[in-house]
């Protein structure tokens, strides 16, 4: 582990085009520097420098907003998963108001890159109400936020200028997995060895999202973006945990391609969804694995009897994948609960080249601040 | 209240153009029939047909697709508010395959209307692992749904023909306030004369959507379709409540219109879809009452500010409503915590009337099936 040096240059652009382009590829150095000195090489977490007791824990509520939302449905995912806690993850702005339910027992994680989030500061405090513990996660020392939580695990993804967060939200999925894994081993919810063999993968993640990187030339993304010609919207279907990366990867387009982009689980695309697919609607489809990967191909192709093209995010030498799709966007293999960290990595490509195509300013889109500080 | 005969001939057009006009206005009837019995004259909800102990409750889980998963995100936040019980609402499709976490103090509350859906059905299976108790709520007596489960909540809105899901949904509605009603009284959670009060307003509720139908008059219809002239997309706003009327009201919009529309929480804008907004997507914000009309207005007019054309779902004789907005559709004023049943009536006629100008088929959309009994 190398330790990473955020000073004044490194806000540079250091030959990339555009602050979004850079910050994806700083992606493997700011997942290195999340997990450096809490996960040790054989794949036991420490998180120790929290200074919460982890073993209480009835509920888990989890606050954010935009991104931060998504990398809280991952937590919830891998929170139910390892530790088999009960998990619930809201929008800061809609729990502020909600008068929420919990007690003492409930941990509240808020999420927020640059801790001044002005809905999840006062989510925390609507917590407060019912007597919750609250660890912070966020990118900026010294923020708001780490003054009015309990606890912080800080990210350490380093400054992010375009208004898209992208190493931001790697980082915080990686934070929440480190909490899963430190609220599993103390509640003993999975046997140690597993949670090992899975603190061991989340080690060598960033190399992972390194060679995920390198898998994605020029060739194939701009065979993708081909798809993307003439579109008037775009559907991203997963399911799992590939869900919530959908609709990660629907946000960054309509963030700054202006296309109207959904997320869905796929399941639910014949509940109604599916009477938007044709020619004009490209599906984009994050395969995952196992059983989710079967559903969610028999999901694409009645999007493909119905004139969708398709692009899939898929684990490379996927062959149903190269049948179904006209791009297919390869991540390298991970074991599955970690493959968010890589399928969310060509969905960031993919909407930085559909807006680039489009000839707009992907690191200041229109409408759009880097922090909230209003409501 | 009067009996409803759902005969042969109840199934025919009866002067309506459409199946989906004629049973958006059967809607007070069918809301009439589902109340009738459960709920007496004081307010005082009786579930008793239910053979359901609702006193060891400690978790809520429901489970749903499509239309009814926005229902069940409405019974969410009246089961949470009146009966201090949390609540998590999961994609049925989702829930299948997560593994989910839960014991015997969990009720699952299963909702779908045909009773056959396979997801829905299978998330049953799923809860009972854990020991879970489960209570159907459909429409349709003798599914495979009400063998399934322990005990059957019947919506009674007869036989819905057009494909989008209109008297349906109101009545899952209705049925999760009298289970949030019947929960909360029976956990003492909130004073019985409050709980009352929002009873007999329920029981008040059939006449309060007949004269919302009843204030959608044709000139206001079309003004509000006029403003969706050259649209390529919509988002429709809420906060509380008025969150899943919105997501169901852009779902009605897609089935029907075919045209993208993305439901969100109005506080979310801002962390990305506000990207979206110009003159050419247009907003469609449901206000409701108190703090969070005043939210909701204040979200709505930045979108305002970056050229959006809005339409109003507003109670009668919101100034700034009218101030703000191209087209105000106006509600009956109910109590608050029942402004889903009004509210969610305009956005029916609103994507009827879009479809509709654009020369669709309202009853059979394309691509979409009545009831889902496949993966």
């Amino acid at each position: 582990p190398f330790e990473v040096d955020w000073s004044a240059e490194a806000i540079e652009l250091g030959g990339y085009e555009d602050f979004m382009l850079k910050e994806i590829h700083e992606q493997p150095a700011a997942l290195q520097a999340t997990l450096a000195g809490r996960l040790d090489a054989g794949g036991r977490v420490d998180l120790s420098e929290l200074g919460l007791d982890l073993s209480g824990i009835e509920r888990v509520v989890i606050v954010a907003c935009g991104t931060a939302y998504h990398a809280g449905l991952l937590g919830k995912s891998a929170l139910e998963r390892l530790a088999r806690v009960p998990v619930e993850v809201a929008v800061a702005s809609e729990y502020r108001y909600g008068d929420p339910v919990g007690d003492e027992g409930t941990l509240v994680v808020a999420i927020s890159q640059s801790g001044e989030t002005t809905d999840t500061l006062a989510a925390i405090e609507a917590a407060r109400a019912f007597g919750a513990r609250v660890l912070a996660v966020t990118n900026t020392q010294g923020s708001l936020i780490t003054r009015e939580a309990d606890a912080v695990l800080l990210t350490k993804a380093g400054p992010e200028v375009g208004v898209a967060a992208t190493k931001t939200f790697l980082t915080q999925v990686a934070a929440l997995y480190l909490l899963a894994l430190g609220v599993a081993g103390v509640r003993g919810a999975r046997p140690a060895g597993e949670l090992e063999e899975i603190g061991r993968a989340l080690r060598r993640s960033p190399e992972k999202v390194e060679e995920g990187i390198e898998l994605l030339g020029e060739r194939l993304m701009s065979e993708a973006v081909g798809v993307f010609a003439g579109a008037r919207c775009a559907l991203f279907l997963g399911r799992g945990q590939s869900f919530p990366v959908a609709l990660e990867g629907a946000l960054k387009l309509k963030e700054i391609s202006y296309l109207p982009a959904e997320g869905y689980p796929a399941g639910e695309m014949k509940h109604g969804p599916i009477a938007l697919v044709d020619e004009q609607c490209p599906v984009v489809a994050i395969l995952g694995e196992g059983t989710l990967r079967e559903k969610t191909l028999s999901n694409v192709e009645e999007t493909v009897a119905r004139g969708a093209r398709v692009i899939a995010v898929a684990n490379e030498g996927d062959a149903a994948a190269e049948r179904i799709a006209q791009s297919v966007l390869p991540v390298p293999t991970v074991p599955e609960i970690l493959s968010p960290l890589v399928s969310a990595v060509p969905l960031q490509f993919l909407a930085y080249h559909v807006a680039k195509a489009r000839g707009l300013d992907v690191d200041k889109p229109r409408n759009l601040a880097k922090s909230v500080t209003v409501e």
